[in-house]
């Protein structure tokens, strides 16, 4: 069954911060990417699978909004939420949080494409989230 | 003399594009920090002065439109423009591209903090752009 | 008491895939970190926490050998070793493997140091290991 | 003509150091695969073009000496040289410095290897270096 949320947890790792000691913002795109992975494993496909049979999702649109630091060592939540999809895109939001703090929250536009970068559309089996 | 926009070139780094040969999406932050970085210092003003008195910029909202992938080795170019500016905030607006071809457009607010993480105004010498 | 070995698990993330698809070499070191980090945890203590007291580990020698590549997604075994310790010195071995696949060995030797990166004694409650 | 050494000056980037304010140990493999490209393009060769004809350059071996750390916004220079070439490796030395002083001093190994990952030789053109 084709999930539309998911919730995992993330410990910022030490490469990550930034001399600030704070986890750096362009970290949080690569945490988001984590976040959509896991939903998708969570409604039991692989993203490597997908790329090795040629179907490869690319971010068309990022947006971040930056509430309150992360530092290193915190262990952090991050809820991954599908809010739209069409036949070649899906939109997600994101909440990053360290307990009932609000870290973070995004959103993105990811397109189906293959290897050669060409819109594609997304494969049946997942389907419109249900 | 305090410049409003600046442009640098990038060349893509072999460990900065992912497993399709693309830069990975995340990156694209990291090129626009150096536009800022490099935008502050051909107006004269150093970065790592800024934070070893005290001064950082905290990054508290990003926007990005992906429009072409970059790959490794391309040498691209980065226009970095302040579009906005008040007491304790930039805006920023970006462009990345390689020769005519747009690859990236993007838009950035940081925010002057002190070393723990409150508010303050950007210091006087980085003025209003001129 | 303080372990001398712990093995951890690390899945593979998309970002640190190079354009081949294999782990960037680069990123073992920081896997290797992550093992250090866990074993100290694993022993009762936090690095975080150190630090906050001004000991700070840097690296003061790396050796890896690279035996097998690993891949996006592919889930691996850290086992991190105390090979050695001094006053202020820590020589760490480490062997990651995919299942029984020997992916890469490796050694470091950390040196604990205060902020301003002078040599002092590791904190007796980080005791000889045991 | 093929050269056996070069040297190029590289800028520290914020998101490469870490929350000592330290250049990550990591961050020195990514440095000299920089030298070992750049050196390849002094003699008139391309990595990118390497790899798109199936000539892939893997790191089999790395060893480094940490001696002093670099900070953000510094500029390095890296001396990489060429220290042994056989039909099918090359050895590297790097000196990494901050105007005289050493900052890191190491060593690699890199294979030639076709996109499955099987040992090649090395491309004649690249030849014995002179």
């Amino acid at each position: 069954m084709n999930l539309t949320e998911h919730t995992i947890t993330i410990r910022v790792r030490y490469p990550e911060v930034d001399a600030m000691g704070y986890l750096h913002h362009s970290r949080f795109l690569q945490y988001f990417e984590l976040g959509r992975i896991e939903l998708l494993r969570a409604s039991g496909h692989n993203y490597a699978e997908l790329e090795r049979e040629g179907v490869c999702f690319v971010v068309a649109r990022v947006q971040v909004n930056y509430k309150s630091p992360a530092r290193y060592d915190e262990e952090l939540t991050l809820l991954t939420r599908i809010t739209r999809q069409t036949a070649v895109r899906i939109d997600h939001a994101y909440e990053l949080r360290r307990q009932d703090v609000l870290v973070a929250e995004g959103s993105t536009t990811i397109a189906s494409v293959n290897r050669q970068g060409q819109v594609i559309p997304i494969p049946d089996r997942l389907g419109k989230p249900s």
